[in-house]
């Protein structure tokens, strides 16, 4: 557990160039090796029992633990702790949270936290092409993949724009399909950013992870093949559960 | 600082919908109003006497604290604290980190790491397309804009490819410059994938980074015209520094 990095062996991950390896990080590393040895779902031995097995103090454990939990590598499940699933891989795409998550065989749903009407700031205004202070529609649904919280999505809209949507939508299904279907409309260019953040506790309740867990934040903007503006939209993924890929190519 | 919140008044950001604010989350809200008001650059009170303004413990500002230091709002200076600048913000494209920074108006740097020979285990030798086992070059490198470190870069290339790498490649340059003044080739089809992940001891040793700071990891397969792969790269930003943005349009 701590003898010294041998000086002239190439630098690797985890192992600094000078100094030892941090007595946490080898521990962190030998669960590494475990979890794959246990696969999916297997059930940890206890801090106590890991402790012991390693000849470290029951903190030492804990701290390697608390990397592998924010990492998604591990999860609690009652009181235990079990080897994670991979995570989430969502393509980049003009598509919706819907449709990405369906696309990898997974079962999307959405629990809607509320629905109100705002007045729009100076910049969300020029962002929706609507007049400073004009109504505005705020919808913050809380974002599952097979009955598992995943993230939690805040929409802006013009209450100009979608006058009846508070009667005509159903909360807890797709928006791009209710777009599409009811109105005719789709999101055509979509710029994002993405950026990672940690969650405020208000947050973290509502998605159900330890505060101050990584996210992942993706802001998008998008408008229909008339060029008017759609939609304003705050996304939050566990950082733990998703991850994102962008295809590119050249000059297109 | 401990007031209920009003359980009729709509929830927001930080507010949990039940019970109070964490104390430190307020103190947090309170530090960044000021931050606002100092300006980038601006040097905060010390831990002892923001404590004592907002009349809390010292732990209690020193977690508000450390989490407006991992979102990249203050950053150390000397002794003190002061208010960060805002995160760069990086295309997501064919081109190189070196393109992306130069074009927001800032100066590329890199600094070599080490260049060794490795053999490809089976999963880069595919994405290579050479024989599991075949010499690759693993070239690793900071990523530094105006002086300071943002990232990590490892770049994994064939050596049957580029046999003349070490002698032909000023490893504090661009590659793709390179690529295209030496060899005429461009990366020409991109694959990346973006999460979120904690910084191992020795990346935030070589970045310079508190250790296990949320980073964010891209993982980046590129070919050319022909299609023949190029390279394989795995890049970390500093997740308090560093956003990335996309252009999606449909059907492109």
């Amino acid at each position: 557990m701590s003898e010294a990095a041998d000086p002239h062996a190439p630098v690797r991950a985890g192992i600094p160039d000078h100094g030892r390896v941090p007595k946490y990080f080898a521990v962190k590393a030998h669960l590494e090796d475990l979890l794959d040895r246990l696969g999916e779902g297997g059930l940890l031995p206890t801090e106590r029992e890991l402790a012991a097995r390693f000849g470290v103090a029951r903190e030492t454990v804990r701290q390697a633990l608390r990397e592998l939990l924010i990492q998604g590598r591990v999860r609690r499940k009652g009181r235990g702790t079990v080897v994670a699933g991979p995570k989430l891989v969502q393509p980049l795409s003009t598509g919706s949270y819907t449709e990405g998550v369906r696309r990898q065989g997974r079962v999307p749903g959405r629990h809607l936290i509320g629905l109100e009407q705002l007045s729009a700031d100076p910049l969300l205004a020029d962002e929706l092409r609507v007049a400073a202070g004009a109504p505005v529609w705020h919808m913050e649904r809380v974002l599952v993949a097979d009955d598992e919280r995943v993230g939690l999505e805040s929409t802006y809209l013009s209450v100009a724009r979608f006058p009846h949507l508070a009667a005509d939508f159903a909360a807890d299904t797709s928006f791009y399909a209710f777009l599409r279907e009811k109105m005719g409309l789709e999101p055509v260019v979509v710029d994002e950013r993405i950026e990672t953040v940690l969650a405020t506790p208000r947050e973290a309740l509502l998605i159900g992870t330890p505060p101050a867990l990584p996210m992942l934040l993706l802001l998008r903007s998008s408008s229909d093949a008339a060029g008017e503006p759609l939609e304003r939209v705050r996304s939050l993924y566990r950082g733990d559960r998703f991850s994102f890929t962008v295809h590119l190519e050249r000059g297109t």
